[in-house]
């Protein structure tokens, strides 16, 4: 994985969506260049191009509950803060919300997210008025959403726009029944489909499954058939071997979220022993009710740092290997596979991370740099399937920002009521 | 603690190098203000003002190792990378490296470091040149600077500019033998002034000291009389209840670094515990080529979900109380007295945050949105001791960043060679 960058210089051509050339300025380039009308050339000034964050896991409708209520054990924060107000979310709510956290992956190079929640449509709806990518996920439980309703926004959201695709999924297996879990894998079965899910976010999660059923959640889920053609966990912390064995076995992603995993209390994923195994790794922020930051900066520190810090050896978990989790990782476990790398034909999802900032400075290793360094104000440019949807703090998303905050702020001021 | 915040709407005046009135832009304010020929009047946009992080333990002359060999065991890291690299050093080396921190400083609004590195001089030119704030305390080990040297710097550097100050230190127990430190203490009576120190960073060290001493660092350096004006440790991970009485005791102060202690697989400061006896405690980023970041953003957010990772209580250190340790808690620990609060008289050390950016949406909890969701990209200006040094992203400092890099890059492929 960590041989797998290698640094380029010369120009990126973009046409249309895609990635057309790149390489030298070389007289070939030249001559092909001569019988385009380029929109636009960019002097990148040494700085770097690379492929978008994918946001593995998220539920950007949650923006209304940033900092609502921070601070409190997991239990109340769920019952007494989040629940009474998701109880009062309209639709057109969910489209706001939905557009500030685009905003915000914007702000992070996070060209594509992977959304659980809890109407489609509104999330589809922001994603293509702002012109980025969303892969929406099933959010399934035995009070949202069911098989039936799963079926139908799988056949209409993979045909509803270029930026937008649909896979399976539901809840947790905590907050969904058996039959409702049989009808997934009876989809999965039907369009040969992976399925993704919270799973073993905690250990009571994973206590409960057990004497429910004599199985963790994953073995469990997987003696439904439910990953008969893959899938993925989110958080996936208290796993067993056999659990890890099942993700490998099946070809499952994992999408961590460290920064909610640190922040609600919830423990380490064991990154370090998935990866060895060979099991695809992405990275998530989760929401913003949780984390309650949308920042893939914060997230690669802390996937690589809580490594370290639970198996107490500074050299575990390479910085390489969290940027590729980022960024090819996350686009492996999105089925995004066009989106995942910088080469012709690709999709044109591509950043420009400042290297002329003090953070990124000396450039011993640009790739550690990122990892170890970085932030959002290094993101000059986030351009998502051709177009630069944000450009040195500015947005080009088809809604002024301070319209769109006042509008939020009502809204979180009517529900507060 | 978190009581300590509130928000006033209203003008804030600064003249020369303070603070001459907050308050309600006011007949009686506009009264006064007849008198006084602005040089600039800022419209802050429903901005926020505060006062400066202060960056309460770091080695600003480490720049040049960021990344240079991360992902390392520590010993190795140390011993074939770190030091043979430092041998390289020269005194205009250290003063290029320790402005390019500053620069990341701004960047990240901390108006203020507290600094232990090879030399003073270097580091004091480089801040009174940027007009950047340091307190410089003495890096005294077996092999550099001396007591006699200790003294004459303190001498010096506390009567050398108005934004230099110097305080009593050593790099640790285990790296200065007992004659050097027992002439520590004598200074520390002498002048009745604090020591500080690095201080139970790692298991190993507090072995090494119970070994040799039959003490823990903390009790040992007590017993040698080190502490009677108070003082500070810099990472105090490995603390015995003993050791925390000793802090409380003697008013001291804990410094955490929680970036780098995660990168460096050192553990997780017992925090909490040390809040509730009362010590006063203040967050420093270390230095680059630990951490490798210079982000108060990113210490803040570990400050906090270290401590609801480790006690498995996502209730664990509330937020406010973080933003008071990175800007009250290290002011006093840096016996910053006049740039802790937003107050009139006080030193004109502010910044302001972008609240018009989506990561600070919506408005529930302002606090709480800069320590869970603050970053780099949220601070629009840095005013040091009156005098802004870095707005909108760029410099003021009396340096061409440009410039900069260039020499940093060059000097850096010298070392190398």
């Amino acid at each position: 994985m960590a041989d797998s960058f290698h640094i380029v210089e010369g120009e990126l051509w973009v046409e249309d969506h895609s990635i057309t050339y790149i390489g030298a300025a070389s007289k070939k380039a030249s001559h092909l260049a001569e019988h385009i009308v380029w929109d636009r050339e960019i002097d990148a000034c040494k700085n770097l191009l690379m492929p978008g964050f994918k946001n593995a896991h998220t539920h950007s409708g949650m923006t209304f509950l940033r900092s609502y209520a921070d601070d409190l054990p997991l239990l109340d924060w769920l019952k007494y803060q989040v629940f009474p107000m998701e109880a009062k979310l309209k639709p057109e709510y969910i489209y706001d919300f939905s557009k500030l956290a685009i905003m915000e992956y914007l702000t992070s190079g996070i060209t594509a997210n992977f959304d659980m929640y809890l109407s489609p449509e509104p999330i589809a709806k922001a994603s293509v008025d702002c012109g980025f990518r969303t892969v929406i996920v099933g959010a399934m439980n035995n009070f949202t959403q069911s098989v039936e309703e799963m079926e139908e926004y799988y056949n209409t959201y993979n045909h509803y726009h270029q930026l937008i695709s649909y896979q399976l999924g539901f809840h947790a297996e905590y907050t969904t029944n058996r039959e409702r879990l049989e009808g997934v894998a009876s989809l999965a079965k039907k369009y040969k489909a992976p399925v993704y899910t919270h799973n073993s976010e905690s250990k009571s999660e994973v206590q409960g499954c057990i004497e429910r059923y004599g199985m963790t959640p994953t073995a469990f889920l997987n003696s439904l058939g439910m990953f008969e053609y893959g899938g993925g966990g989110y958080h996936c912390i208290h796993m067993t071997d056999e659990d890890m064995n099942i993700f490998k076995e099946h070809g499952m992603s994992v999408v961590t979220n460290p920064g909610s995993n640190v922040k609600l209390a919830s423990g380490i994923a064991p990154l370090a022993a998935m990866q060895q195994m060979g099991i695809n790794i992405a990275i998530g922020t989760d929401g913003p009710a949780s984390n309650n930051c949308l920042d893939m900066f914060r997230e690669m520190f802390l996937a690589t740092g809580l490594q370290k810090l639970s198996l107490m050896d500074a050299s575990a978990m390479d910085g390489n290997d969290v940027l590729y989790m980022a960024t090819v990782g996350g686009a492996k476990a999105m089925c995004l596979n066009t989106c995942d790398t910088l080469e012709v034909d690709k999709a044109a999802d591509i950043i420009m991370l400042d290297l002329n900032q003090p953070n990124m400075r000396p450039i011993h290793n640009i790739t550690k740099n990122i990892v170890y360094s970085g932030s959002k104000q290094n993101v000059k440019m986030t351009m998502v399937n051709g177009k630069i949807l944000y450009e040195d703090g500015k947005f080009d998303i088809g809604t002024e920002p301070a319209a769109l905050y006042e509008r939020i702020e009502s809204i979180v001021n009517e529900m507060k009521k």
